[in-house]
């Protein structure tokens, strides 16, 4: 039985929508399954001493635009912004991470469709839970199970779990231990799985050694 | 007369490499002439506040993955890291933007192609002078003007201008106002060159004007 592909994402990050609604296709070509890793990017950032992009203000206004080319060119449409950005996104992912297997994925499909698809967003228990009840999910027992401490805490654990994997940025496909980051990487998943991956041991290793001769630090 | 491509890149840069090699296509499809514009990554950077990709373990890790099969990609051949990195790009930087016109496009391949396409590293004058020379330029007077203060406050002055138009990582194409950023652009800034941009003012005019809700800072 080939490995599930492990999707790492937030539902903050508009990349992740994408590659949410652009991986299901790819996976089914190879015979994969998909597990949903919901992981808080911004604990992510603060891990890594890092900005996301939408912290930076050039890079912000420059993001809208790059997603809408995105979306366009993997043909996913609805795209557009949320209500507010940036917003919470931690009840989201707790409602995500509370149902498992294909409920997991319709709480996702739901919820990242409130956010980047034209709907109400995720910052409310009420629209949450309106969202996954018109999914099909019983919204209101979700919605409770949110406030759960050991629901929240796995959500840290598995957020903590990511980033020991390798994980820096979302959205991340983990398979048969390689990495891909970013909706850009999906045509080299699926190079990988076809067992065409140009990268070479060599230079993994070549690079792995290289020494610095400068430092900004 | 159409305007020129503006290339913002820096020579510490394997993805402004790749952008510098798959780029000249793209232009002569579209009657376009580039201008090549060297600028410091790291200034960028420290305006920013942000790291860049080689300075986070993880992301360092995956980088030269995502190089090699970014060049695989575009046929861009060869590809390989240089003697150290990070290592100090100011030299080439400055000896790049000694030349103009096609002794600066000269200048920058033969540069390049010494840090990212197998060669010795840019780090010493020696290295530098013998890159060039065997460009056909002459190696010694332009590493001999690489010490003016006149050169290197231009360098300043150019990355300052840069970051005003809104460069916020390179490698940066600007055309007709729009900035299209990173390797990855490359499909978009030539949908736009053809006047197939899918970015409407709506889209832009919508996330300018968002909220935030929430914010880690």
């Amino acid at each position: 039985m080939a490995e599930p592909i492990r999707f790492y994402f937030d539902v903050i990050s508009p990349y992740a929508y994408l590659a949410f609604r652009a991986l299901p296709a790819i996976a089914a070509r190879h015979g994969r399954a998909i597990e949903l890793e919901p992981i808080l990017f911004a604990a992510l950032l603060d891990h890594h001493g890092q900005k996301g992009p939408a912290e930076i203000p050039a890079k912000r206004a420059y993001l809208m635009k790059d997603v809408v080319r995105k979306a366009h060119a993997l043909s996913v449409s609805p795209v557009a912004p949320p209500p507010s950005h940036p917003f919470s996104p931690l009840l989201a992912l707790r409602a995500i991470l509370a149902v498992e297997g294909e409920a997991r994925r319709k709480a996702a499909e739901a919820l990242f469709s409130a956010v980047w698809g034209g709907g109400p967003g995720v910052e409310t228990p009420a629209v949450v839970e309106a969202r996954l009840t018109e999914a099909g999910l019983d919204g209101a027992a979700i919605v409770e199970r949110t406030k759960d401490a050991g629901l929240k805490a796995r959500l840290r654990d598995g957020t903590a779990r990511a980033i020991e994997a390798g994980v820096f940025g979302v959205p991340t496909m983990l398979v048969d231990g390689e990495l891909f980051f970013g909706v850009d990487s999906l045509p080299f998943l699926e190079q990988f799985l076809e067992g065409r991956d140009p990268v070479s041991a060599e230079d993994v290793a070549r690079w792995a050694t290289l020494p610095a001769s400068a430092s900004r630090i």
